[in-house]
């Protein structure tokens, strides 16, 4: 168990600081074409994915998401007992991670984000996006097993493009990124309904997805 | 039948959310460079279609394009009391996936695109992308059937580039994109002539490839 | 042996359309940023390298290219009735992809290039760029044959990058870059010694290779 | 040996020739966009990666890298006999692999960088940046060896974007980087505190690692 943690923690911190690091070095370079910063960060994010999926899949699952782990239990793959710790170190993996990109790149370390991600069209991007993420790894493990890294990491680096919200998809992100006043940063006052529109999806992937990959 | 049905309207609408989605942050965020926009739009095509492939190849075949089913058809690989609903939902699928864009960038749901999209080159252009298509798809089946979503996705990423058209080579998407008048739109006035030469892409293959890959 | 010409032929078309069609769009849409368009085109290259070596690796060996071809007769693993008509195709389908591209991108057919690309830094470039491609296409045979279509795709797209003659490496698309005035071309005069460094690069690679990667 | 020596001085001259030729063109041609300029300076370098550790990686391991050869050396799996060799053609494979780029460039070939990367900051992502860099190669090895070739080229192309130092993790690189002013190069006074924060990431790596991936 201590492992699994350790590997959830660690995948986790890594994921942050890639997507933080990757958003402050593309936002810092890119002179101002946000669109080149922006992939930058796409594509630096689903290297770090692809990354910690494979090396920490066979250990702790790769969940290094509260959505994730509750779809999980939900599909009761995972007991309550475990899923609760799981949750706890994604969230202070995630936190330290940003901490991390931050020391990285010489900013001070504590941060709250003043950037606006909200309204309707974001939160409905939220709910798409987490659906879309678990419609991935399910139809994956189902059909595909090897390919789940490859198909986690392309479907966010798609998905930072195809969505209003950049696809947060993942409470423990949202969480962290509140603590980064940088290009990935969110303003904490609308991180509760980020969070409540993810959890939406989960809820919409719980209903729809076992028609398309039944359990065996 | 259901369930495969299911995963041709759904994996379309991602196709298309895909297409429309990243067409329309990329152009916001490129500030006036048209290459950056592309570059995000066919990275984001070719990590959708990636993951859609891969997850719902085993269900229904994964065409999500009225020319592929046409391609199964004239192989007999597929009835015709299947390829008729196959591209139905395909086509439906495609235009909730245009309105899905809209919602999460609010946009006006209800949208007619004005961007022309003709002349011989582009008409070539899409004869050449619907060959090449299936050329990919027929090969990849033949003598690499596990590489088939990496082969569709590359394919597609390169032809956004190779073609003036940049690749539609697919009714459903066509017929989808006169949907929307953002970067990904085609005038509906434009979208017959595309679509006969898509076909006409279909039937060339159909004449070519059994020399290339015959059946086993 | 008309399946295997066939092949040849059709897959360095596909290659040229690659190469010279995304040349085309990259420098149309990037607003005089080079490397915009430059990014484009090795990504749309590697792309289109993937497909065609994988799909038509089984039946001809996939070389569309005369210098992997007499790098194969050198290792007597080609006889040289084959190796003439291989690289007749090959030269003839180049020619053809690139007319192909100039149609699709609404250009006149027939053009020959005025692009400088001569000097010593681009003629050692040459060298080198054949000396590694052949390194990474005997390398992988060696050990991990199922990789080649991905070790080709991946060092070309790098190889435009870190070689100041962006990797040409091969006579037939040397000499059918040569028939088009575009992003993509390179001037007939500067041609001949263009192919002599890539024999120079075969030649060298003959030398080193069978002590990396002796036969078994 | 001496085939393990050829394969280790060759790859790491291909590396170095990827990172510095894809800077020096990279630069040449982003038009002052500094962010473009590393975009395909991260790309191509992961390019390279792939290559070389796929087709070398059965012979020698594929280290490239002095302080991936510590780490084995640590672990006991491979002899201090076989290890000061490995380092010494790590170093003069990478320096010639600059030369190389030089030439390939039409630069003068000696050259001594005055880009200055220094500072906490970059001192802390060096010792992240080669943390993980053992994280993702021993990860692999233990959980899924055949994908350690993209694993390890997927984390140096995200890294060069998460980390303030754009990751060099590698003695022999970053010596090699001194002997190149270019966009890739680094003032030889900061080359020795870059190397000693790399060897203090073998470290953390050596505490940490084998809680995560215990040698079977």
């Amino acid at each position: 168990m201590m492992q699994k943690l350790l590997a959830e923690g660690l995948g986790t911190a890594f994921l942050l600081i890639g997507v933080v690091g990757s958003g402050i070095m593309g936002a810092a370079l890119a002179d101002g074409n946000v669109a080149i910063a922006l992939l930058a960060n796409a594509i630096a994010t689903g290297c770090i994915l692809y990354v910690i999926i494979t090396t920490l899949g066979p250990i702790s699952g790769a969940h290094f998401n509260p959505a994730v782990t509750l779809a999980f239990l939900l599909r009761k793959e995972i007991s309550m007992g475990e899923a609760i710790p799981y949750v706890i170190v994604q969230i202070v993996g995630g936190i330290l991670g940003v901490w991390a990109a931050h020391i990285m790149f010489d900013l001070s370390i504590l941060q709250t984000s003043t950037t606006d991600r909200t309204g309707v069209a974001q939160w409905f991007s939220e709910i798409l996006a987490t659906f879309g993420l678990l419609f991935v790894i399910f139809g994956g493990i189902k059909n595909r097993p090897d390919a789940v890294p490859t198909l986690v990491a392309l479907y966010i680096t798609g998905a930072y493009w195809f969505t209003s919200s950049t696809s947060f998809a993942n409470p423990a992100v949202t969480i962290a990124r509140g603590f980064s006043d940088t290009f990935a940063g969110i303003n904490p006052a609308h991180i509760p309904m980020f969070i409540i529109m993810q959890i939406v999806g989960v809820g919409l992937a719980a209903l729809i997805l076992p028609r398309l990959f039944p359990k065996d």
